[in-house]
């Protein structure tokens, strides 16, 4: 047994908390430290050393790869670069439209380092973005569909709770079963956002207000309700604190494309899951494992999905993926 | 604009043909020629280049990369060693058991004359054991499951014909719902191939033989049957030629695994293709995009698909792709 990969963690949140639980499911991997803004954590291990974010720059003998685990607003614009001068990292930066900006921040501190970031990694950005590009790849005339769902959104949940007369609520968006059927049956149609999905809500209401009133207010919220088709379910604080306390997500990534003479070909790849957080981090702790190997092979600076091969994130050796998986 | 990638074809059988049509579909490719062991074919492309194999070695300055469009019994065995002297090269080699000493064999030769080989690509191997490989390193606590169908079946449709009585037949190969589903409720059975498969085929009887009889010959026929819950359907030789002359393949990887304090997630993986030969063709085409720039790159020698990040087949380059594609 070769020496195990030595990793941190910075953050604590969901995120943070689903990747202490990933490192421990790999068999090639000890969790070194947590480090957060907030000082020693409860963590899910006993025996877990847990310290102050500042500690960290201690540690750059210590660890070969940190997990950053903040959120993408505003603490891993900042923290990535900052840590990259240190240490290879791995982080889920979603923010889209600024990915290249990103990328090129990050790129250039590890360069200057000689350490390695893998960029942007999770389900999307990650394996959903992996799997439109090969699609598209293989199957040049096509079309590629994403559909969300079902999945706990945060920022619609927020929304709703933001209405006049809304004591508490979530929001779940739906991928709409027609027009996944239409994409599978290869018609290739055009689709809007809003009508590849659905939106619905379960509400608590304040005391004494008109449950019209606020199914109103929230079907015809411009940008975030007014162009879907949205159910709004009324129910108690306990069927929401029972019903709806996970954060399941998922979603379907479908190509449609023709071959030859018009030939259909389909390809499809899903997920369902039950806590969005505690895949996402099983992404991250997986790609850390291609960060580690990425620099060891003397390949700095900074990396997306689209530049790994899977063999690097998977804990067998090359050989053994070959013979017992290929 | 680019100069194009300069592909050539080795082999016009079904997997030939559908490389040639592949070939058309990509922005940065141009077929120089297409060899065959019989010399002049009759290519889709009314200007295409056909030459018998033997004259390939000609064509080692004008030709970046070859496609190995040869069976995986006898041809690629043999000629992929012996053009990975000269050219770069992708192949679909699928014989499973062999992959290792195939591997080992092209690597060896790829390296001493400074080519780049990438082996094994399509679909099962390829694309399938990609999502084996990724799956598993990010649910680590869980079980795959791959299976295979809608699909018509070469061997088994073989194995029909050869029943006294039968006239001419097809068979197909069926994922079992029941056992797919299982699976996706995350209940992680143990399944084998049979439990996991049905079998269909699709008959013509001789004239004056007993249906019953070869009905029960079929279903009772070792190791290719006798095993599996089979339907047999006898029809006309006319609905045989009219409804089943397609080659549709296809199947699923899934993936079910716990994360956390078992947290069920679910990864799928499928394929819905009309034409098995057009779509792995497909495949092969964008791999020869791979073994062209890994082999710009200085990267030679064999790979597979778990070396190669997915942006290599993709014709963007790097920067396009995490702007658009991440």
């Amino acid at each position: 047994m070769s020496e195990k990969i030595r990793v941190g963690i910075v953050g604590y949140g969901n995120l943070g908390r689903g990747a202490e639980s990933a490192i421990y499911q790999q068999p090639d991997m000890e969790l070194v430290a947590v480090f957060s803004r907030r000082g020693k954590v409860d963590t899910i291990g006993d025996d877990v050393l847990s310290l102050h974010i500042d500690e960290a720059e201690k540690y750059q003998d210590k660890i070969d790869v940190m997990i950053m685990c903040g959120g993408s607003a505003t603490d891993l614009p900042e923290q990535v670069p900052q840590f990259a001068k240190m240490f290879n990292t791995v982080d889920s930066y979603d923010t889209h439209a600024k990915i290249p900006e990103f990328y090129e921040k990050v790129d250039g501190v590890a360069r200057e380092n000689g350490k390695t970031s893998v960029i942007s990694v999770g389900w999307d950005p990650g394996l959903f973005s992996m799997n439109r590009v090969m699609q598209e790849a293989v199957l040049v005339d096509g079309s590629t569909y994403t559909f969300w769902g079902k999945g706990l959104s945060q920022g619609h949940s927020d929304a709703v709770r933001r209405v006049d007369g809304v004591k508490n609520g979530v929001q779940y968006t739906l991928p709409s079963e027609s027009a996944m059927d239409r994409v599978r049956r290869g018609e290739n149609p055009d689709l809007s956002t809003s009508e590849k999905h659905t939106r619905e809500c379960y509400v608590v209401l304040e005391d004494g207000a008109d449950a019209e009133e606020v199914e109103q207010a929230i079907k015809t919220m411009p940008n975030y309700f007014d162009e879907y088709e949205t159910t709004v379910h009324f129910i108690t604080e306990e069927e929401l604190a029972r019903d709806h306390a996970a954060m399941p997500h998922g979603g379907f990534v479908i190509h449609s494309g023709k071959t030859g003479e018009g030939t259909n070909q389909i390809v499809e790849f899903s997920l369902k899951l039950d806590s969005n957080p505690e895949f996402t981090s099983s992404v991250l702790v997986a790609y850390a494992r291609a960060a580690y190997r990425l620099h060891k092979e003397g390949q700095i600076g900074a990396k997306t999905v689209y530049d790994i091969g899977v063999g690097y994130i998977h804990p067998s050796d090359p050989a053994t993926l070959r013979k017992n998986y290929l």
